[in-house]
Parts: C-alpha cells; structure tokens; sequence
C-alpha cells in the first residue's frame, strides 16, 4: 500500500483519484474490521518502542498531518492515534502562529513540540503551513517562502539523523467532497462549533492550495522523509491508511525489551525481604 | 460511590480495605462492562465541553494521580483516560525534577502543563511530590515543606476560581499487591524495564509515605478540590472509580453544544454558490 500512496516531485493531485482504496480491496466493513486488529499490533510496537528508550534508544515516530479543511484529521487522530496508550503519544495542533510565534523563526514553534525517544509524535497541520497558507495567503515575502523549502529540508534531515522516522501525509479529499461535509456541519446544531467561514474562504482557493501543495512536496519529498497523499473522501480508508504507515515504520524499527540493567537474581531476594 | 471514596482530614490509610470496591457491588466482568459503557459517555461529554470552549466556555477539568509505586497510574491512563479523544486530553507526566526544575519555585513546571479550556488535563504526579517523597526524603527544609501545604492550598484554589474542576486520587494498594507487582516485573522479561532497583528502597519507606499521604490529604482536601482515595489491589475497581470520578465532574458541569457565531443561512449560501 505503501509505494502506492507515495507522492514524489511529480506528483498532480489533480489527477489522483480521492473516493480510490490503493492497496486494499475490501469495503468499508473489512477496511474497519482490518483498523480495529491494526490497533493491537500498533499500541503493543509502540509500548516496545517506548521500552527500548527507557534503555537508551533514541528512536522515534513524527507523523505529520497535512490537509484541506474537513479531509479528516481529527478523525485519523481519534481513531488511529487514539488507539495508541496516550503515555506513549505526543499531539501537537499548530493553529495560527500567536505574536509571539511570528516574532520568531517559523521552525521554532515546531521544535518545542517535538517527540522524545519512544514517542510517536503527530503534528496536527505543521511546519508545511508555512509554505502552504502562507504562500497562498502571500503571509511572508516570496523569497522567504522559497528559503523555507530549503530550511525544512535540512531541518527533517536533521530530526532523521537524531532517530526521528519522518512520516508526512496529506489527506486529499475532492471539493465536492468538502462541499458535502461542511454542509453537514451547517445541518447540525452539534456540529455548528465546527463551522468556521474562513472555511469557505479557503475552499475558493482550492487550486492555489493544490499548487502551493505540489510545491511544497516537490520539494521536500525524500526517501528519509516520504510524503504520501492518501486518498480520504473514505474515512474509513484514510484511517487504516495512515495506521498502515505507522505500522510499517513501527516493524521496521523493530524494537526490542531491553535487557534488565539490574540482577535480577538479587533484586529477588531484596525484594523477597522487604 | 464518589461520596464512599472522599478522604477528609481524617483519613486513616491503614485503616482502608484496599481490595474493596465501596460503591460497586458487581463482580470483575460487571465492572469491565461499566468501563465500557461509560467511557462513550465520557468521550461524548468531553467533546461537548471542548465545543464550549471554542465559544468561550473556560471550564476544564484537572485529574491529579498520585500512588504508591505499581499502584496502576499507567493502567488508568491507558484504560480510562485513552477512551478519551486525544485532542481532547492535556497529559503530563512529572518525573524527579531536574536541575533547571530544582532552581525554581516547585510550582512553576505544574503551571506550564496546566489544561487549557475544554480539556481533561491529567496530571501523572504531581506538585504533591514536593510534599511526598519530598517529606519523606528530606529534599527540602522541614519548614520549606510546611510552607507548601499552603501555597498547594492557594494554587488550587486559584484554578479553581478560573473555572478548573479540581479532582485528587491516591490509588491506594497495600505493601503485599505491590509485591506481587513487583515480582511479576522481576519474573517476566518484558517487564523488566519497568522494575526500578530503587522502588524497593521507597517500599522500605511504607509507613513514612502513609505518613506523608495523610498529612498531604489533611492539609489540601477541599470540598472545591476534594481528594479521593481508590481502593486499587483490583485494577478494574480503581480504573471505574476514577472514570466515575471524571463522569461525575463532567455531568455536573453539563456542557452544551455552543450557538452559531455565524449566520447559517448566509452561510449555505455562501458554500452553495462556492
């Protein structure tokens, strides 16, 4: 599934379908049915990840969340990431910088939320908001938005060498797509607080989006750090897609139960007498 | 049950069956399915109050864990509090402070994880560290100590009045269930990264913490701020108590869906003609 939701320099995301289910050819019923036995495999990987840190181990998970809004990573987050321990997930949602953050390098929001060893970090929208809003939006001069693209490069680089697995999605969705689910959050008085009109703002640049998008991945895209577009008009796909990229990264980590940094034969007896 | 498992001043912990299930008269299978069924609710209450929050609803809760070594603070974590949307929980873990922690007021590092509005922060430790293995270790001068009883009761009291429901457990095993805990981490080698030479030397200490327990309850609980000690020698009594715990809080407060900021038939119109 992987390979078929890897998004390179060439990447038109207007050609790919976003109602398709690469690599998977079940319905909805077995996609949900294969998400609820992914969870096991992923919080038992991640519990052993976290383990091996206690002794040591510097790896590390940082899944990156990129998407239109309504594309569903609110859902991916609850019903991916939520299956996880908490103790062993560290979320951070990146909304408009605050003064503060404009006042500063745009990375140095994004390194305060970090993961540590053992952790699967998730950055709900992210640094690439920073090439993405902010080139559409035209929030930062042209010519620092161009610097940036080389700035995050080395800046992933970076977070690889230290043991971080780089995992950047984006979940593309069709505008029709969007157009029905606002519309439901405009329907429903319990989805009201969910609707905001700057939506609809954003919506009228779906091209530039799409653009600033491309851009953004062209230029970033690197075996280290993989950009896959899935597919998302199915929630239940996007779900088990982004599960199945974790859990690929997970068993190629392999992590191990450390060896106990004690003797056990006198922690016994210590024990035993207390 | 939440009235059965208020401790007050007078809070004898020896006196306490830690196997008891005060307020549950099911079985283990009884209670399992009580966790299951309210952890909809609590996720469903959790998500209403975070939409409060985005209309202005400053309201939050705060849930303090403190135990005993092996006493199933993780367990609570993954069991209860995961059933919860993760953007919907602030966690944080306090671990022995380090040096930049120990140069500042004990207070400081709480404050910068305090929950923001609409969240269930969850507190893994907690500021009655400074007056726990604090007291017990004599890491701080004795009239140090008894000033922070007071600066405890102040800060609570200050959260309290910004719209923080304040809930204190101690999950309360006996020295015997610990021992067992403790030698299953010692006979399975995937729990040896869990065992920690020096819980032994705390357990050594039993009394002492009791000690520092009940003067720590004696001094802080308060009807705005009330602690809670959970029978915990049955991880699926403590792990429902303390969800009953948080749906009580969240019932009380009786969160509701927030009134559209826009208009929204401007609105239809609006995504209509987009």
């Amino acid at each position: 599934m992987d390979q078929l939701l890897r998004a390179g320099a060439d990447v038109r995301l207007a050609d790919l379908d976003t109602r398709a289910t690469p690599g998977f050819d079940g319905d909805k019923a077995a996609g949900e049915a294969a998400l609820a036995a992914g969870a096991d495999e992923l919080g038992a990987l991640q519990e052993k990840l976290f383990a091996a840190s206690r002794a040591g181990d510097e790896r590390r998970i940082l899944l990156v969340l990129q998407a239109m809004d309504t594309a569903g990573k609110g859902g991916i987050l609850r019903h991916v990431v939520g299956a996880v321990d908490p103790q062993g997930v560290a979320l951070a949602a990146f909304k408009k910088p605050t003064p503060e953050e404009l006042a500063e390098h745009f990375l140095a929001r994004i390194e305060r939320r970090l993961p540590g060893p053992g952790m699967i970090g998730v950055f709900d929208r992210s640094h690439y908001e920073d090439v993405l809003i902010a080139r559409v939006r035209e929030l930062a001069p042209a010519d620092e938005i161009e610097r940036r693209y080389g700035e995050i490069r080395d800046f992933e680089r970076r977070l690889v060498d230290d043991g971080t697995r780089v995992i950047k999605v984006m979940l593309h969705i069709s505008p029709d797509e969007q157009k029905e689910r606002l519309q439901e959050r405009l329907d429903r008085a319990d989805k009201h607080w969910k609707y905001n009109p700057g939506d609809v703002d954003e919506r009228m640049l779906w091209p530039t989006y799409m653009e600033a998008y491309e851009r953004a991945i062209a230029e970033t895209d690197a075996d280290h750090a993989p950009w896959f577009v899935v597919p998302a008009d199915r929630k239940w796909f996007a779900r088990l897609a982004v599960q199945h990229l974790l859990l690929r990264e997970l068993r190629a980590l392999d992590p191990q139960w450390p060896a106990a940094d004690f003797d056990v034969d006198v922690e016994h007896e210590r024990l035993a007498g207390s």
